[in-house]
């Protein structure tokens, strides 16, 4: 049985903003006024290489919606991935980090996926830190940018994209 | 066989930040800093409808969770849609994008949906553009409000909303 | 049979934007420019108790992918919830709001969920607002973060963390 293995180069860019929170114990809620008339930020940029396998003996995505009647776009065909990232292409490389969400078809006319996932980062500083992803994914495209929503960790409050 | 066609008038309000990117090159990880003082923001406005069509012979949204005991508000009933954007109201008028992606009846009391959704652009200095979209959507309410959670392309960084 | 209720509290922190947007009628889009120096932050701290029931005579959590073949991790399995969110641990105490969305089990080694959510509150000033979730919730760890992507109504333009 042959082992599809996509394989992706990963470029993200990211803006840290660096605020100062007053923060007040208390019940449901509390308010409190920062005023930044400097914001500083500190650029961070990734990359490295997301592999997808899809089938063999230890495939990291699993479908979890099967439509009966497939189209050629796969069309609502949907996955559940934990993908390895890597330092390098080959997949032995260094591991620094996971890819886990979903991905779907979600074209009619195109072969372009919907992503919903969160990178959790595993290497030295990122170590626990994770980001967000949420857009489209043009899959035969040279050149593919995604949005990252969100960060935690280190990327709290973190904006950026991925290409 | 009954078309049954929804017809949103989409408004969308958003916000890109012009900033200036310093990028090193390099391994895994760069880091590096930008002060900005002052922030130039441009507000972009668009609006659109938005065509879904769940029966008939074209239809726009295929179910792809189908749930044996449906309760009245469908609640776990999900939809992956690939629904034409226009310009005018009528579904012949200009095509200005398209929206593909998920929505999912996500409350057992009211008819919400959450939507999951990315809203590809083709029309002018927008093609190739998209914004994507995490958020309820209050099907019965007059005014809907749903969060745009980023976007590339040329709306790289914008933030803003949808009515 | 007896009734399984996750209990988690929920600390949310976020950040609103203050700015003056310039809105012109027009066609499909528009474009104004608004230059802003200073910039005022309100934070505000919500916190309240998350309460999923996954069994019982009422529970809140609806599965909506079943895996075959279940692995320890439970890798792929997703639910569709509606869960109250309260004022107190005490399910009985003021509710304050509803997390309506899906979780899914999103690692071959480890018990993460990949959360996409609204946070719809109902109490006070936060009536008709929501804020969206995506990010990992580590299950078993002490402190859990994730990201709030963006809101809606007062929480418009809000960044922020929950943790």
């Amino acid at each position: 049985m042959a082992s599809i293995a996509a394989q992706t180069l990963f470029k993200l860019f990211f803006t840290l903003f660096s605020a100062f929170f007053i923060e007040i114990n208390g019940e449901f809620s509390r308010q409190s006024i920062n005023m930044s008339t400097k914001r500083m930020e500190k650029i961070t940029r990734l990359h490295f290489y997301f592999h997808d396998i899809a089938d063999g003996k230890h495939p990291t995505a699993m479908q979890i919606i099967r439509i009966p009647n497939k189209t050629a776009t796969s069309f609502g065909t949907t996955f559940m991935v934990d993908d390895p990232l890597t330092e390098k292409p080959k997949p032995t490389s260094k591991l620094v980090g996971r890819a886990q969400g979903i991905y779907a078809f979600a074209s009619q006319s195109d072969l372009w996926l919907l992503m919903v996932m969160s990178f959790a980062f595993s290497e030295g500083i990122y170590n626990g830190s994770a980001i967000s992803i949420l857009g489209q994914n043009a899959v035969l495209d040279a050149v593919r940018e995604m949005s990252i929503v969100r960060g935690s960790g280190i990327f709290r409050f973190a904006r950026g994209y991925a290409l």
